[in-house]
């Protein structure tokens, strides 16, 4: 894409001092910049890269003064961070709007209802009687099972599986590789030491606005759904389990995993690697750190860590103490001694 | 799915309270229960929830007596729990049975041999020589590569990545996205600090009724086999590297990772998100619980935990004082002032 | 594939003792061997396996002496391994040189440029303006988002994801199912206790030599590139945050995980299902031990251990005491019942 510096400082609101028909093709850091990047200057401490970059434009605050000749353009604005992240946002918008229509081929059930200004991708499958919202961008080789719902806004990367019976909310963001809906691991010990497989009919629901990660896995529900609340953020080669739910805003970062059947409150931090066992409830505004394993009911705003975990006070506490085993047994051995010598009255001071 | 409330009762041989008319399109626990939805009633319990359900019909035990209004129909059973699982199984079953015949656009060489009533989705790929057996399901956009074999009734969901000559047995079912046969991660470090890639030419075989869970990968021997025997079940996001072998009857839960040559024993449980060093042996019946780090081989029946794993019972003593660590800090420190005392002669009682 | 021993034997510049026309059709470990296969005879003390083996033709040092009769033909070498090695290579490459050309329906955007000798799998999808190398192998249903680079001599198995921008040098294997250029996870957090989800449009590049293994998830940059230099193996099932950057040559073990804008140096060695926070630097030959928590920067050659990490010998030697601690617990509690029978001037000896 390709924007002239004109147009920039306009969706920006700011003042443009330089040239306004220079071109604007990539937003960099300020070290990292090239000829066409545009760039920003917010923590002062950076101020010293403006007069070596190699940036064509940059955002500065408005109070902004050089101490040198600065080597490109700059746009005066009250919060340049906040100005940039607006550009990017802007950006994301228009390379996710340029995608629109359907590419052949690509298997679209007679019985699918498709909403406006959609995007399926070649090779994208939409089984019988999915209903797909407005402004949907389904990628190239997406499946949707059959019964499925995509909400408004939404976003299928490549290759992401959504198994029949699934509900995915509005503004859901679901990136490249993750499963939606694969079978939960549930099986009955037969008394020869094999297992039946129990039968999951199940769903997943997404609410709203919920972001899931690359690779992720959400198991469907045994017979009822695994719930992902409004507003959650789930990373990549995260493992939700059957029958999970998870509060609204909870954040869970990569390769955590949350066993069967367990609950996980509102506004909850889950940090990476770490894990859940099932049929526990945490509280809202839990915070797990990473590579934890929870075993049991938190508390509300309660920090856990460990594996099994404690309380994040008492595992950091107990830990500084790990560290230096070696010398509390030595003082151990060295009172061992000094008491030995007092019994046999010999004082070694 | 639409079944009446005399089709339900037959299947499970019970006895209806109700109109045998009343249409039943899902299945759902009493709490969740809606109109149209077949429920069960096996804890006792639960009991007081059968008078408000929203349920249309609900399965209970031969003997139940309402002790007020039920507003649905009753299906007396003698099990209420086990009639409900095998209404899950013949649903599944109907579901499953339902997908047949070839979705077009789909690639089938002509060297590959294809069974009776099966389903190959649309984009899913069938390389040179493979054979699939009796009705097997291949959903959309699963790979399979030259020269493999797929057994009877088996089932690979959508986006199944099976690498060349790999063998399936029968009964077996593939969650989403995972992958058999990839390469096993070896490689021979060079004079010069890089590493060459060894070459990995083996396979994986699964024997029957294995189950594989949703972006799991099972890495191909270096030349000779990885070998899930029959009756495994293998949970999401699990690595099984080159040359494992996993015994009989073996659960494996989630984010679990075995490392190459490794050999599992029968009937062993490994925990969600363990890890196994290679070249080791677990005997059978070894239960490693989650998040341990396996680095020496088992004896039979053995319970490991830790990182690395001790004994269970020796890992949960030692964890128990872990938690007290400060206070046994200060023990010490008390009986070092204690003794000071004492040499000093200065009793402190 | 099918070989007469003379052509093997000429390969590896062996002297062949017996028919020249025996045909080999696999390659096996001495005990596994079948009719048809080639083994090889390495560590002396395998030798017995050679007077039972069901091998067609084993390879053997150029001084084996048989001690009785070997049921096979023998083909002498300088390194039975090494050639053997040979033979794997060999085998590799004639398998991965056959696939080539352009199976339908396949999706290529008439902007991108193909190098010659390509193979691209049917449902494989090449975006708007990608450029593919020669010699590159695209397997089927692999994902080539818009502006991307292949390099020459590059592998992506089935199912391989790669977001727009990404560049993939030369060199490259991907394993089935990764995931090249996922949105980084990183959200603002607003008053009312939601999530902003902050817009990601860097990408990813891999220098030349690079593995990727099967399901593994490599994020974009938040606005810059996340960086994978020369060399570097990557196993199955890891995950790369957004702006990581990994140096020359570092090998990363199965599910190990590396959070956002982390740096790791050259010739690092990362265990299994390790963990790295965000924003540290490892030095060069930084080793992890598998499954540890790292926090902080490493110095040069640091060997790291534990969750959160010590060095190496610290864990080690913390570890070996905390095994024992019940009975430092029974140390400290007999000391104290000593103190307290000295201060009742009641020695017990």
């Amino acid at each position: 894409m390709e924007f002239k510096l004109a147009q920039i400082a306009k969706l920006i609101d700011g003042q443009l001092i330089g040239d306004e028909n220079i071109k604007i093709t990539n937003l960099h850091g300020l070290e990292n910049a090239l000829s066409g990047s545009l760039s920003f200057l917010s923590n002062p401490k950076y101020k010293k890269h403006i007069y070596t970059t190699k940036a064509s434009a940059v955002i500065v605050n408005e109070q902004f003064n050089a101490d040198a000749k600065v080597p490109c353009a700059l746009i005066k604005v009250k919060d340049p961070y906040l100005s940039f992240t607006i550009l990017l946002d802007y950006y994301v918008k228009l390379k996710v709007k340029q995608k629109v229509g359907i590419e052949q081929p690509c298997h679209i059930a007679t019985s699918a209802t498709l909403g406006s200004e959609i995007y399926a991708g070649a090779f994208s499958y939409i089984g019988e009687n999915v209903s797909i919202g407005n402004n949907v961008k389904i990628y190239p080789q997406v499946y949707i099972g059959d019964n499925s719902q995509i909400g408004d806004h939404s976003i299928l990367y490549s290759g992401v599986k959504v198994y029949a019976e699934t509900i995915i909310g509005k503004h859901c963001t679901i990136q490249a590789g993750a499963v939606l809906g694969s079978d939960g691991f549930g099986f009955a010990p037969q008394d020869d030491g094999s297992y039946k497989t129990i039968p999951q009919i199940g769903n997943v629901i997404l609410e709203d606005h919920v972001d899931v990660g690359a690779n992720t896995t959400i198991d469907c529900g045994t017979f009822e759904s695994t719930i992902i609340r409004r507003g959650v953020k789930i990373d990549n080669l995260i493992q939700l389990a059957h029958n999970t739910e998870i509060g609204e805003n909870t954040v869970i970062a990569a390769q955590a995993g949350i066993s069967g059947s367990t609950k996980v409150g509102k506004n909850c931090i889950i940090g990476g690697q770490a894990g859940l066992v099932g049929h526990i409830t945490l509280a809202d505004n839990t915070k797990i750190q990473a590579q934890s394993g929870i075993t049991k009911n938190s508390k509300e705003g309660q920090a856990l860590y460990g594996s099994p975990a404690l309380t994040y006070n008492n595992y950091v506490r107990s830990y500084t103490i790990f560290k230096r085993l070696p010398e509390l047994l030595k003082q151990v051995e060295l009172l061992e001694e000094k008491i030995l010598n007092l019994h046999q009255g010999k004082h070694d001071s």
